[in-house]
């Protein structure tokens, strides 16, 4: 439909050839040679793109963070630094850090947090990628509920925060461990739940696969698992579920 | 609250101390001895209690298929073999049976479908999986946009589709081998995608843990993971999003 | 202390050298030559041998059966299919077998059967490695609770069970896919639980890993693992610890 | 029983609506925000909560110790660091740390050692983990026999300790490499075994993993498996067994 | 030295150089297009080729064991089955068969057995691979010592047969399970132990991965491990060593 | 450019704004609704489709290898029964079958072979993978070199064969147990080596996973590895080397 | 043919008989003791041999740099760190460094660069590992177009590239995490794709298997796989495609 | 016939009953507590105690070296660090450390070195564990032959060395990454080969895991696998089979 008016346009002579290839051939990125800025991600997907810092070389993170926030009036980034922190706040004095959820941003004007999401953990070492799924939800307009140290071995805890966690349009349940926490959530709520397995624990838990494979063979509906220790993509789908409820 | 209401009834007298122990101890279940049915999972999560049926013993299935079909007035088996099904077909003639899909169903009358959930496909051999996600979604109730072969090795088949899936409310994307599908759609849609591995593949595939691994790992934002060849959960998760953007 | 008695017993000549040599070397198990009975076990251990009779040769299984039940005045075999069971029968008439649990089993008379061991199940499916370890712990003399289908995801069902199992001095519980039975259980008791993980499950179950290693990385105390589905090393180890708790 | 119990005596006013939901609404913890203190346990369980210290942030870990030794008048920790020690310290005085099994405690009256507990390790670098699984057992209440360095390879010292363990209650088994201590001691004693692998070895142990196949695939009896290095978890199930015991 | 001696026969006339081309040209084996037989193999490492049957096309087999028995005066075939064994029976009549280590076997004279290679067996189930390695070792010439069913979980039934396997040049220790058996042997004798896992077990046992990395981290000493049910690599290697001894 | 040119006959009027909007949204396959037919691929790449038959329902098998031969010509699939080609031949009477490479292929005319490809294999078992890649690499125009039998336990059979393919554009090193005949070759030879690991083995092959880490670790230089068993794709590759070196 | 020439140069005296022995036994190698030195590699393959430098003792890697610079002119050394060449400059001052791929290198004259080689990386934390295959393949003579950051969670940035890479006679693509960009682009281009996983990622991604497993299941066709991290052979084996496409 | 001819004594009077007891009852083995010395070792197997320095707690390492010098006249200690040495040095002068082999050792006077055992090494960065399996066999007195760097990546290499490894008693392989040089030297030999994997390599090596798969599923016979990195252990073995061919 879009190519057909353009090519009605070029037709009739409104656009010109080179207009018509310009816009064809039009790039949706930045090239900075070592990054492809991803402009357009804002208009396709709702989410403006976000810097995964863990990684990234220091000559290159400062000016990602800068373009991004010009082009876009805010910018996020994950996994980052101390240190990673100063090299960016130099060139972008907005930003701020947190050092719980490893995230830095800044933001030109606070965002109104609507709908629910609920984080759970199931202990207190899990809480960083909590954090890290619960600031990127706010970062991105949800309002959050954080019910931290309710694992399963004493399932009084869980009961109790019940109703707090039934209201949102999606809960995360963050666990390292055993990683049970997801299975028992979905049980007691009617919205989908995306499971975090963690990097917590020790000996057979494998950095994470113990909990991660607990999580995908979960006996319960209405779960899904995303990579360990990965908040930020909890957060993430979790934006995307609480804004198609509150469309 | 609901405590507080039923102890001042019981304080007021307006219903008697056996009716509160009652309502208080009541278990939401029927016990069959070898299976406890679920009768308040409807209310409680909005969906009927589905009956897994690999594994279950013959001189079980058909009775709770009886059981689940006379109090909810449907219900759905997933993963029967043929046999299975003749052997519910004797205790429940309403019972029909999809051999791609290997689901058993009966449904007193229609649903009318609503909203939209795509499913997409790899490959041929990953239909099967693809269906069981389907029919799950249309037995909750959902309109299910199917888009099969569309696989990442000749990526302009699934470019060509792209509109039919970009209006879905969520898009289930079924892959085995590399399984890249799930990563590649992510990056084409606004709304949350949920990746099913399959156990398609040979060699290094390793029974879908190489596709399970693609998926968990992907770059791409909003998606999630699924158990190996779990249709049925990928499809009552796209239920739960779909019926969250037509509240 | 025992050897100093018998060293002055061949000094004071009450015994003879080659007495004192037999005694030393005396070989506490029959030599079938394929196969070395171990008939000291039940003065040493308080429980007789048992068959593990999978895998075993048809023409040594029934002699094995018969030698152990005229030596003992019982015998018990696992994992013996019906087969195996017509083999044992025509050597051993008062053998019987049930086809759950996959038990053969004859003894002259019945026992006592004292204390309390809950066996817990997650599904339907777990049911035959619950039985094995029932009837293990039954046949050494346990009184055993049966408690099945209280799996995590609808967790009211386990709850509303809790005081059967709270009063058992172990708990066995059997569960397969992501095996957080275990964990639960073990937070609402106080005496030891016994986790067995079942091979039960699909995908990225790998034949009983995940449960393995969720019962493993439990967040929960006073909890201990078995081999996947070795119903009856828990039958065993908790009539060990039923026992205690009689003396 | 208990909630007809409560709700005859809302009826007959003898407790307030209040306190009735008061009652059936208490937490069984007290809720630091970053943790949630189980005061309940001690009661449920006959153990007092402990403090799993590894991860734990410095801000919370001594107001925890705190919180707890105020509240139970004793207090234990695992996996702490010389560090994380000269925190506690600070606010608890009490405290003592001892270097080989990294445990914090605090205890205001010395115990009574009941029962036997016995403890083995294969080698003179299982010691820490087995140290751990010792003072655990004593810390709650257990006599402990220490049986250190009878790994299987030079069988003789294993056998000449044998009346040493024989008579415990609960044998604890420490061991790393090919872990094969667990077998050979379940298979010369009356009462459990609980298995310790240990993450001790190179190469194909894969830290530890080797040890936890060994010793889950024993085809001795009355033997179960705690995680890798996990001595906390083998000394409260040893105590639970002795406890039995001694009932 | 060869090369130059047959270049100073060149140089000399006595040999033409199609014959010295030919000579360093000359293939150590015959070509039948799909095998390449190794004739020289018995005179470079004084052992003859041996067929591994399990999966070698049906038109070849019978042609293989002719040719080599023709050549070798002898010929043995492992991992055959009873319909491969109807096969070379009809070419080659003097093949026999021994259903327990599926080994096919024809020799025109009896070879004096000598030296001695013990075989030992954690079960009765280990039987048929230690039978490989048994049968190989005798084939090869070796005096071989069966000792069966001797398993660490029993451990005074290996001990009473300490004499008959310290005297052995050579000790072969196969068990599956946890595998232990390899190293109390070890313990126990002065020359190399060939350690060979076998597959069975169940559950965790992983089909004889749990057995291979207990032997694989064997803290005895002059112990080494073949692959999972690798009988005749141990009789093999046994032989080798029996040999060195009795030169 | 060729949009260009389009948007210029646009212009110009030289074609109509529907038969460019056409052009532009061709889709480049024939869609059967279950299956996508590829046929610009033969353009594109220079290869027609190939059918993978494993797996493919039976009622689709027959039209897919139809399609391709009308539109193409010829039609080859790969991992077929010989049930699938009876299938095939009934609508395919052209269709011929190979049983050891599970080939099945049709072509109206022969192609002349041209180039040179040497397969190898470590032994006889590896013959069917082997045919499958010399096989495909004959279909699509490779002269094939076949030396089989060639494992490196006796590296003078390897060596002997040296100049033949030392010569070949491209070596194709198949092996399966130990995997090592791709290191040595590519220590032999000029060109790549495509290395394909078997499932052939036992035991520790882990069905091709050993063979697939010696092929990925190999400290030659010039070797690349596929799929296990995927003679297909280094057939394939070998023939995209072979014509890259006759242009 | 050699052999014989040389055979005939002894029957003929036109060599003698030491100097046909000499060649015969000649070492094609230098022996530092701790290392052999291959200098008859470039003949044999048209590359010179290259240093691994990781794990090199500090006190052999300068002499090796120097032996291989004096003999052939120009030498290459991959994972080197900032310190190995520092001492690499000491004795070979022509040495340079590039601490993105850690490559030091020294050419006494520049190469004419030929014919094209693509690299690709799915993100930008890939480039180093990039950089390592595209220096090696400019070292070696080829023309080289970086392609970086054209991940597949965003097909828009290498559909937009594909006219640079369409042409190259082989493709390199490097990635991490899920690893998809190797089949996108096989899917694009006619020529042999080299894929390299990365261990960039986290969780899940175990340290580049997971891409690993992604590339090994490709659907796509003409693609073969490296070692993790393997750059180096990348652009060893792109150059040997490159070079036969010049020829 | 020890015991008896023991017994007889004590009934003869030529010992007390006292003597006899303490014979009987002597443990062979000094126990140092956190230690059980094996005095008997040397006796039993004609090999002193050798001490494993990883992971020694710095208080008791001395007092080992120093009682086991003591006592035999002679120790070796293996995976010593530097400063594991300093502490050693301060209570025994006589150690010297080999810091290639990590070896300490001491002895009153030199061996004499006899027999042959030939130690081969794939690469450079293998040297290490190849030293601490020859110095392991020339401390128990074996004469050996260092072969480095002969990796079948260049076979000639390894070829042109054959006269030196074949006349051993016994070929000790030590390589990482692939692994093969196992194989192809067991192919060139009549001798046992011990196959020792090493840690050397990256990516898909995981550490030493593709090389030992590798030397498991050797397709050569007369070879058997070791522990990676297990030089000692290699050493050990090599050694009891050269003593064997010496006898």
């Amino acid at each position: 439909m879009e190519i057909k008016e353009m090519l009605l346009q070029v037709q009739r002579g409104t656009i010109t050839v080179e207009e018509a290839e310009a816009e064809l051939k039009d790039l949706p990125f930045k090239d900075l040679g070592y990054a492809k800025l991803d402009y357009h991600r804002k208009l396709r997907s709702g989410f403006p793109e976000t810097v995964f810092c863990q990684g990234k070389p220091d000559e290159y993170l400062g000016r990602i963070f800068k373009e991004l926030y010009e082009r876009n009036g805010e910018v996020m980034g994950t996994r980052a630094s101390a240190e990673q922190y100063q090299l960016v706040k130099e060139l972008l004095p907005e930003a701020v850090y947190d050092p719980i959820s490893h995230i830095i941003k800044a933001q030109r004007e606070a965002k109104k947090l609507e709908g629910c999401v609920a984080v759970l953990t199931g202990g207190t070492a899990d809480v960083p990628v909590a954090e890290e799924a619960a600031q990127t939800a706010e970062f991105f307009g949800c309002y959050v509920e954080r019910i931290y140290d309710v694992g399963v071995a004493g399932i009084h805890r869980l009961l109790s925060q019940r109703e707090r966690f039934q209201k949102a349009n999606c809960v995360v349940a963050v666990a390292g461990m055993e990683g049970a926490l997801g299975t028992v959530a979905a049980g007691l709520v009617e919205n989908p739940v995306i499971a975090v397995p963690t990097s917590v624990g020790y000996g057979a838990s494998f950095h994470g696969l113990s909990a991660l494979l607990t999580m995908l063979n979960s006996c319960a509906n209405g779960i899904s698992v995303v990579n360990i220790d990965n908040g930020y993509g909890a957060g993430y789908l979790a934006t995307q579920i609480n804004r198609l409820a509150l469309k």
